[in-house]
């Protein structure tokens, strides 16, 4: 039998019961489609990750991509991977229909996206810049550029990339230093260096499209002049062959996982300048890449808690399986060995594990759930709102599940003991892969900053008033069922206390905000402590009014609930209580860590 | 510049300052040393570590032991680090001075240790084994067995190993299946096979001495039948030479960390049995081997506790030295650069490392002085004191730098961002490395069991009396210090409510061992804060009272200290009070994981 990468009937679930998504084909974009189709997207989804993906999990780790100097080269399977990906159409998912799309559903493509990322995320990171970088080009370039290089990144002949980051200026985007010269015809000459830059390079496809952020000479300094240009790697010549544009690999960094993904130091412009086109206006480039970044850090989230997800079926399974020891009051040393699964402290790592994979894969959906709402809801109304939970939410689902669903990658090396630290089992490489989820597009301490000091100020707070409505009106529901009511009294009580610090904070930060963003990271999490438990008890919600009919339900179906209920209890009553003491440090605005000094160290 | 592996300021502070260990040289086995000696044999350490095991630390990660079916090769730097370990004399360090030993306090064995296991914790392992296994030899062996393998243990010619693990049987003692069969001459034949095995095997020495636990024909069963046997991979042979006995290398397996260390499994007696001496008496093997293990516990605990140390050093050197970004209330994009250790979510980062790392050295430093005291306090109420003391801390020693010390590298890949992730820079493997430490010699769970089923309950409390007077001693002392008072309160609060939790444990343990044991890790962590938050009163009560001559201490000196009191500030206001959720379900006996079904999941 071939590892479990997710589990089935938790994707129906999110996708049917949790989410609303059959509603979707009410939506003229949509209305082509059916549930079947859908369930058919995730088939051959789950089909491909199986066979293209997950065959070369292992191989793309320890036979990780190399470069001689002049060509790096990736492991065969990972091309069959990419193919079998875009002969799927996957590649064109957002596309519509009359350019040769899938006009797919975000949250159906995340679903599908979620098998082949837990298949293998290290061949799974190429298809998906590239379909960031495609509906960059689709929202923002000129006719003829998407003319240009929208079909072959659709059809998979082109990939892309986002390059932003560089050698001196990691995090800090107003420190960009890459400039970009007029050319007269239209086009720019780029020249700069960037790095940590995820597929920058391969052997995958005849062409890379490189979404590059460059200061076109003269623009102001800091974010205000930053411009988005497109960079192929290699241009169209005269006879309708490519010929190499100024873009070269200048080497591979060698990460700790997610070895698969080329990641690169790109020179541009060693011999004049590469050519760049420019995409959206000028001076505005942050706020087009930002589209791409969003879509990324909700991939992000997602990627992370689908890795969580399978380390989490993996520890499962060993936990069934394996026999070892007793419980503590059987003193027999002739009795049978029990299952660990039957020992209280592998039920905790487990159940923890649950809560925050089940949790945040969850979450991820209904990020993307509302990512599609600010596309195609019925209403501008609709729309809006969904724009406002959104940006608001965007840190949590790229934070939370980056720190809890490597959290549970570890705890899943626990339960194997010695067998989850060795390369023999699966453990240790996703635990491996998922570290790099708290770091890029954007580390915790950005998504903190981000969460504190601009989405939860902005508009005066609509956005933290509207999901305030959201979990109110969930307690409100649990509140009349016998076994949610404390979960109920639990989140609103929590909610009070997020409501009280969070009004604190805008304070703290009119006043000094340095001192007033210092601790947030400690803010970052209380919040999705509570934004988690309010996905939990939604999910206990449906799993409680399912049960209500217990007599009629098979007895896995039944099982299936009753675990959800056992684990929202889990996360409710385990994990959101430690938001108290967070929440006196954040009240009392402590300054430990601000007042230290740097020769203290 | 090499890197810093530890802080040589701390080293004093935690000896000299923290721990009396001048005081050693007054007990007799100690009055040929002096300061200057202990000081020489740091300085010896510390060389050795630079030149021979961080030399290598990377090579030994990446060109891992190889097995071609045969023998097993380790890269070269190996071998002589192993030599020169051995030249100088640390194989050596317990034995007595007339058996050509250094007869060394163990408190300063550690602190040399320290340097050694942080400058390469994979080629450390094969000397720390070997004296660990020497030591039961020196404790348990026949007069014999002891003239025959102790001085090749001590000068490098055989290492030593513990072999406790077999496949079926993980961290379960009562079910190991090895036998061991009476061979009539007054040795046994072994038969059976061990798992995870550290150093099982290697090419660095001509014989390596396994201490083995087996079962003697018609034994009882469970852990009342199981006894220590000496199995050498090579016996003596009449002609002087030495000959293979009956132990097979039958694989290695591939860890994620730690991979200069060879992890193996090893067959013992496929043709007819492997010669082996029994140690100590029949049936009484597990006692034995718990005098090996306990020491290796705080071994552990010490290398967690050093990676986590190192760490910390190079991401504060990055984090002084990297330029990135600027305050949140500078809006001048023409504005310089800050180190990023200016900004306040790294200083958070920074002090949080500072606090775990500190913190955990000091806490294994003070088990080793207990170890110390066991064995050479003057009077036998004082070494049966220090033996209460380090019963009851030794699964704190061992879990909490496990824990927290592999956090700090977490948060130093954190640091540094995506240099962190990335093989270029160190962090990467301290943090792979470090992820071995929560599993072997018992993990997380075994020690969190051990502690609230063990060594609470044992003699009446007798242990938790006695650490409470100590907790409540620091605290009387640190209440009359302004600077201090507010740590003191805090501490004797969390202490009360430890009381509390503790004898509401006991009861329920009574009542129903299985249910009671449940939450064990979370009594494990709540016990681990307020034994680590003591260790930080104390470090902060010897600050503030240098700190009171203020004026005549040199800047460095008083950055020093300052550093000291700011991170016991840090530890205890942010660290402890998170004891306040867990010690609530504690004593509510929260039964949510207990009550988990396997069904369910």
């Amino acid at each position: 039998m071939s590892e479990l990468l997710l589990r089935d009937r938790d994707i129906e679930f999110l996708l049917y019961e949790f989410l609303d998504s059959e509603q979707l084909l009410q939506r003229p974009r949509y209305q082509e489609h059916s549930r079947e189709i859908f369930n058919a997207t995730l088939d051959t989804a789950r089909a491909i990750a199986d066979r293209f993906f997950a065959n070369h999990y292992t191989k793309g780790d320890t036979c990780e991509p190399q470069f001689d100097g002049e060509t790096v080269t990736l492991i065969e399977e990972t091309r069959q991977a990419w193919n079998a990906f875009a002969e799927a159409g996957f590649l064109a998912a957002h596309g519509d229909f009359d350019e040769g799309g899938m006009q797919l559903p975000e949250v159906i493509l995340r679903a599908a996206m979620a098998y082949i990322n837990a298949a293998n995320v290290g061949s799974a990171a190429y298809p998906f810049l590239t379909l960031g970088a495609a509906n960059l080009v689709r929202s923002f370039a000129s006719e003829a550029l998407r003319e240009r290089y929208l079909p072959p990144m659709m059809d998979g002949r082109y990939a892309g990339t986002m390059a932003l980051t560089e050698p001196d200026q990691g995090s800090a985007l107003a420190d960009i230093r890459t400039t970009a010269v007029p050319a007269g015809d239209g086009s720019y000459r780029i020249s700069g260096q960037k790095m940590f830059i995820s597929g920058g390079d391969q052997s995958l496809t005849e062409n890379i499209v490189h979404m590059v952020l460059a200061r076109i000479e003269g623009a102001p300094a800091g974010t205000k002049g930053i411009s988005l240009f497109l960079v192929p790697k290699m241009l169209d010549a005269e006879d309708g062959t490519l010929k190499s544009n100024d873009v070269k690999l200048a080497g591979l960094l060698h990460k700790m996982g997610y070895r698969n993904t080329t990641s690169t130091v790109l020179s541009f412009g060693e011999n004049g300048g590469a050519v760049g086109y420019l995409v959206g206006d000028e001076n505005r480039g942050l706020a087009c890449m930002f589209q791409m970044m969003n879509e990324a850090r909700i991939g992000v989230g997602s990627g992370a808690a689908v890795l969580g997800y399978r380390g989490y079926l993996n520890a499962l399974q060993y936990a069934k399986d394996r026999p070892q020891g007793r419980h503590p009051s059987n003193r027999d040393p002739l009795s049978r060995q029990l299952p660990i699964i039957e020992h209280a402290d592998v039920r905790r790592l487990l159940l923890m594990q649950k809560s925050y994979v089940e949790g945040g894969l969850a979450l991820c959906f209904y990020g993307s759930a509302l990512h599609e709402d600010c596309q195609t809801a019925e209403t501008s109304e609709d729309r809006e709102q969904a724009q406002l939970l959104l940006d608001l939410l965007t840190p949590i689902i790229k934070s939370w599940p980056s720190k809890y669903c490597l959290k549970a990658n570890d705890l899943a090396i626990q339960v194997l003991g010695g067998s989850g630290y060795i390369r023999e089992y699966p453990l240790e490489q996703l635990y491996r892969d998922n570290r790099l989820n708290p770091i890029h597009e954007g580390t915790e301490g950005i998504q903190a900053m981000d969460l504190l000091g601009r989405k939860v100020p902005a508009a005066q707070m609509a956005g933290y008033r509207l999901l305030r409505e959201h979990i109110l009106h969930s307690c409100q529901q649990a509140e009349t069922q016998q076994a949610l009511a404390p979960l109920a009294t639990a989140l609103s009580d929590a909610l009070k206390q997020l409501d009280g610090v969070s009004e604190n904070l805008m304070k703290q930060l009119m006043q000094d905000a340095d001192r007033g963003l210092a601790n947030a990271s400690l803010y970052l999490d209380v919040f999705g402590r509570v934004v988690v438990s309010w996905i939990w008890l939604r999910q206990a919600l449906i799993a409680d009014q399912a049960l209500e009919a217990e007599d009629s339900l098979a007895q896995e179906e039944g099982d299936f609930y009753r675990g959800k209920l056992q684990a929202a209890r889990f996360y409710i009553e385990w994990e959101l209580p430690e938001i108290g003491p967070q929440i006196r440090l954040l009240n009392d605005a402590s300054p430990v860590t601000f007042d230290m000094q740097r020769d203290w160290f």
